[in-house]
């Protein structure tokens, strides 16, 4: 939850009325986003969110991530739509911060999925995939195998620190990664954070997926793989085989994998368990006490991890034989 | 802000159930309101606040709480109503918490008021009084005088670590109050905190009052010396008197001063600014770090109260002479 700027009235008043959205009836900030401070605002023509972009969100990639949203909505993915100021633009500056103002989606986002939502994300990540083949832009994967080691490296000693063991943990698994990791998967946009936080439902449907703040182009299975990591384990970090199957079955109705992503899919599973357990034991150590966002506890990911080590095929992830 | 409480989706959806509002379409955390989890919900009839208290509101003062906003929304003040379950209560449990649904008001508060946006304030406070004075029940005042010893001795010498010379400052103001506070008074409902966080503008008029959380029995010319400090200052702790002329000729608009409410203006404003000063620094020692709320500058309230100081009579207020 996050908001970090505030933005001084007639500074909001002004940038409202730049665009054709009618007079401002309300503005709430709202707890959505590590990355950015949201704000729910409701004009006379309906709601939006306003999103204010810190310095987590590297300005160079906001036109990419707006453009993308842009993309997809026009081939019916169900995602904020930034809207464009009277002067056509949809990034703009607030309160000294890169600016967007996007549309509001309805839904719930849900701690815990249903089978039924879960096979309706695995639908709505195939659909994601499928329309954005068609994005012209590129932007590379900033969080990928080769940035790793040196975020591994900034956290140094205090690895330990948080978890007992940790350091040497993450070293090996790194060796195993790097000797692993599968190259010639298909390419494609990913959404790179389809955490349960980012999808909304009304009852058991996706109604929409949001902060593509973290999207890249990466191997398209590698989003399947953060997606096995988000969705599909309890809070006591057992694996739920049938959310698995479900998702990857629904994924599959849209999108079918190849015999090598198949292959891949443990790999990749370790890779982004891997991926978010080094974000979180770095947050985890740099959070400032002050700071309005809830730390997540890099434990979860290291259990995540351990499971995936085990895994022998991609059918211990419920699917059958291809 | 605070979003301390999270909901759990089942829990959520059987509470929602539980109103004849429709299904949840859409459920937002949002920044607002230091002494509860407030949540931004929509259903298919229309948008809610729900609120979640946690420890700082005693539950046996809820019904007060809640009673009240029906009383005065009655009375066609602008304040969230309560709205009533299929079995007929406000008062709910939620998550482990007492909780409550309300209505939303449209509205946006501001940081500056403009001077007209000083009267409304004025106006809307002098209509809250009024509609109050029906108000069957009674609620003590828990932050008053007699409360500011108690208070300030829970603070101690950490006074000092604040601001250096504040123990000394706070002793000297608490014996002066202890023998100059007005007695005798009209009294009624007052909301005991009404600040810009908590009243939202359409344009230039009040279209909302919010939170009634500190509500409580008191003099009524406790209020206007609380919107004196809350409203009437600049951000360099600067005197606007033009907008507390504004402020109290509107509230006089709808119920005029007496001769000794007018008296007691000075001193009342001293108490206010004191019990702002006194919580303030209270708070500043004693919020945890990890906590999701803003602390406020007790710096503020030591400024605002050695003005009134300085006051001679409610004329240095910008009033004529009554």
């Amino acid at each position: 939850m996050a908001v970090y700027t505030e933005v001084a009235d007639e500074e909001l008043d002004a940038f409202i009325a730049s665009y054709d959205i009618g007079a401002l009836t309300s503005c709430k900030g709202i707890a959505e986003g590590v990355e950015n401070s949201n704000y729910l605002v409701q004009t006379q023509a309906g709601r939006y969110i306003l999103s204010l972009y810190e310095k987590r969100v590297a300005r160079k990639d906001l036109p990419y991530f707006l453009a993308l949203m842009e993309h997809l909505a026009a081939r019916d993915i169900s995602c904020p739509l930034p809207v464009h100021d009277r002067e056509g633009r949809t990034l703009r500056e607030l309160a000294g911060r890169p600016a967007a103002l996007i549309t509001f989606l309805d839904g719930v986002s849900v701690r815990r999925a249903s089978i039924e939502q879960s096979a309706s994300v695995g639908r709505a990540l195939g659909h994601f995939h499928v329309a954005g083949e068609s994005f012209p832009r590129s932007r590379a994967n900033s969080l990928s195998l080769s940035d790793w080691a040196p975020l591994f490296a900034a956290i140094g000693d205090r690895a330990d620190a948080i978890i007992p063991g940790l350091a040497g943990e993450i070293r090996k698994e790194l060796a195993y990664l790097d000797k692993s990791w599968p190259s010639g998967l298909p390419q494609g946009v990913i959404h790179a954070d389809l955490f349960p936080d980012n999808v909304f439902f009304l009852g058991q449907d996706v109604s929409g997926v949001i902060d593509f703040y973290f999207a890249c182009n990466d191997m398209l299975a590698y989003d399947i793989a953060i997606c096995l990591n988000a969705w599909c384990f309890e809070s006591d970090a057992s694996f739920n085989v049938t959310k698995a199957r479900a998702f990857l079955q629904a994924y599959e109705g849209v999108r079918p994998l190849s015999v090598d992503e198949l292959a891949a899919l443990p790999t990749l599973a370790r890779g982004a368990a891997l991926r978010f357990l080094l974000t979180r034991s770095y947050d985890w150590r740099n959070t400032d006490g002050e700071a309005l966002v809830k730390r997540k506890d890099p434990n979860e990911y290291l259990r995540k991890l351990r499971f995936h080590r085990k895994v022998k095929s991609y059918r211990d992830y419920g699917l059958g034989e291809h």
